[in-house]
């Protein structure tokens, strides 16, 4: 028998009210990983945990646990979790949404006198924006789940050059408990990981559907450093069989790239492929063709051979494209992530859990990264909500509507209720 | 009969040595218009033409004027100029090779102790390279011809905001005149304008030929501050259906222009269309779609209805992309110029004095603008010489054999020498 459990949204509300005025940058908010942004906020769910008289704990990276025991204390636990720092100038649900479900999820439990049969603990992760900041991905959830690289201790700051290292023990960490592999969550003590998180794309807005429950996390294969060399010259005294133009080269190469993608769209292969930034170099002016352009492209896909149809593609049209306009491309390091999916346990009670609180949702891929991507590499079964977003993320205008929220809270809180129990 | 006229190449050697050495700045060299660059190089003529003892002069917008005397001193005189300014960090030869070519004309002619029909005169234009610091275009010989209109005076330096005005003032020249509508140089009193410049593209250095003769000067239409917005959003997160993609719909206009252009030049129609700047915008980062591109176009063709069928299609394809990108183009203020043709007894002159010297040269537009199409805007017969050059110019890297330049001007040196007589 379920209880009919509610979260507490009011609390949540309350909560995003005094995150969103205390990290407010003037534009939008501002809550650095191992900044004190990030620190404030998990002052304040350490705070509210130890009000509703939760467990509350900390690990060697700084991640942050708050938990409401089961009967049994020796089962699996769920995990309800997100993180709490933003990008620069960022909005306020990204990350912070998923922590403040779990919270409301707990409190609603507690509220209703509900003791589930296993422990249920909010996690609020670590630095899951550090790609902002650092060139690393996910550092805190990774730590946890024993798999950060010592090595990747010594990444720096683009802005200030300060190491991973230094900023985590700055905020209390122990960065040696990574270099002897020290681990806190795995299969072995973890039933599953649930995301909360605000769809960072338009397409439940666009299908009037307030919640998605998520199939998977697309790999990636990146070039943040990519090149067109051609020649600077005389726009007027050149003629077109003497140049070398990289911005003419540059836009046949994304053109084209963005055409090849429309076919694999129109058989179905569904992928992203993205020229996040395409410009011609520092010399460039008025009246001179353009002999240097650099661009970075970001193609994602659930499959990961779909990648690497954009790979192969981009590497035909560079030959073909060099050959013809006399240019030189370099790709520069690539960098790649591989898909994740979901498991299909956790996704079938998303569904269930929806479905009998008759909650319209739909299934969809994610189309950006999240911490539940390490935890599904890592083996721990893991699942995300979506929640109806409006205006994007990572941007000062994001928005989520507190009714959609509440119902992604409440198929969060069935689902935290009643997994493996 | 013609006398046998050798022009001082030794002497223009040493002019421009002395040009370079005195207007380097550490890059290569700057000779701003109206500034200590230009004001030195004029004295450097001022001094050698005394030296020579020809007449000096110089008008009201202070360009100098170094004359032989004809025997017929009220026939109409031949013009033989160029301008000594330079672009930012440019090359010695653009502009100087034509002034000093007329130099070491009346030079030669000294000499030889041979006194022209009719005046020979070597003009220094101020500021035809003004485009770099004002916008505005060849301010000196415009002025020269009663051409340069009362409000352009008010045209502010790009960098310190000075007017033209206030330059031409400090410089010693007279703005009043040019309010006046004063004019020194016309068809009633100049049989012609003849300008020697360095090729400013490739086409002689990869034909091997020494001398061009041009034919003309190509109008233009120009946008310097095309802007295509579009929407800034997450680059894994939003599908294909729901973009806004700026980067894309710039690439896509750019690539199909580029084919446009290369239709019509399989067709025969020769222009240039160059994408000088393309750009996202300040906020485009790695894992965004780019929201915003700003762009600069520049076409040429010394046809200007070449120009307009590329602009018709520039609107037909911002018509298309709009519609199925869901992206907004706005094109800015266009700017333009007409096309000037050299005047055709000119050319003949100028091809029958390089037969008679044996001097292998073809006919060929012009690529870039010169004084000389003020000239044949304002009804002087004019005429231009193009001296093989590497490396293109505005560069400090543009070069020049004195064997090529020895050349040209004994080309010019016979044309001065006969032009008229």
């Amino acid at each position: 028998m379920i209880p009919n459990l509610a979260p507490d949204i009011a609390l949540a509300g309350r909560l995003f009210d005094e995150l969103r005025e205390r990290s407010f940058d003037g534009v939008g908010v501002t809550r650095e990983a191992y900044g004190p942004g990030e620190a404030m906020a998990h002052e304040v769910l350490r705070r509210e945990g130890e009000r509703l008289g939760l467990e509350v704990s900390s690990d060697f990276a700084r991640n942050l646990y708050v938990t409401l025991p089961g009967t049994n204390r020796a089962a699996k636990r769920v995990l309800l979790g997100s993180h709490l720092d933003s990008v620069p100038q960022g909005g306020n649900f990204d990350g912070a949404a998923g922590v403040l479900a779990g919270l409301a999820a707990l409190a609603g439990m507690r509220a209703a006198g509900f003791q589930p049969s296993h422990d249920v603990t909010v996690v609020a992760l670590r630095a899951e924006e550090a790609g902002a900041w650092f060139p690393t991905s996910y550092p805190g959830s990774r730590a946890a789940l024993g798999r950060l690289r010592p090595e990747e201790l010594t990444v720096r700051r683009r802005d200030n050059g300060h190491t991973l290292e230094d900023m985590l023990a700055a905020a209390g960490g122990d960065p040696e408990a990574i270099r002897r592999g020290a681990k806190v969550i795995g299969p072995e003590n973890t039933a599953a990981y649930l995301e909360l998180h605000i769809e960072q794309g338009p397409v439940l807005d666009a299908e009037a559907i307030p919640v998605g429950v998520v199939t998977g996390i697309p790999g990636s294969r990146r070039l943040r450093h990519g090149h067109v060399q051609g020649e600077y010259s005389h726009s007027g005294a050149v003629p077109r069989r003497f140049r070398r133009d990289a911005a003419i080269a540059a836009a046949e190469l994304a053109f084209r790239l963005d055409q090849f993608w429309g076919e694999l769209e129109r058989h179905g292969q569904t992928l992203v492929c993205t020229f996040c930034e395409l410009a011609t170099g520092s010399q460039a002016g008025f009246t001179k063709i353009a002999g240097e352009v650099d661009f970075s492209l970001d193609v994602r896909s659930i499959e990961r051979s779909r990648c690497d149809l954009v790979f192969d593609e981009l590497n035909r049209l560079i030959e073909e494209i060099s050959a013809h306009r006399g240019v030189t491309f370099r790709l520069g390091p690539e960098t790649s992530s591989l898909p994740a999916l979901m498991d299909g346990a956790v996704v079938a009670a998303l569904q269930n859990a929806a479905t009998a609180l008759n909650i319209t949702h739909r299934t969809m891929p994610s189309g950006g990264g999240h911490d539940a991507a390490a935890f599904a590499q890592a083996g721990v079964p893991a699942g995300m909500l979506f929640v109806r977003n409006q205006n994007g993320s990572h941007n000062p205008h994001e928005a989520m509507r507190m009714e959609d929220f509440a119902l992604a809270a409440a198929v969060l809180t069935r689902f935290a209720a009643t997994f493996g129990a």
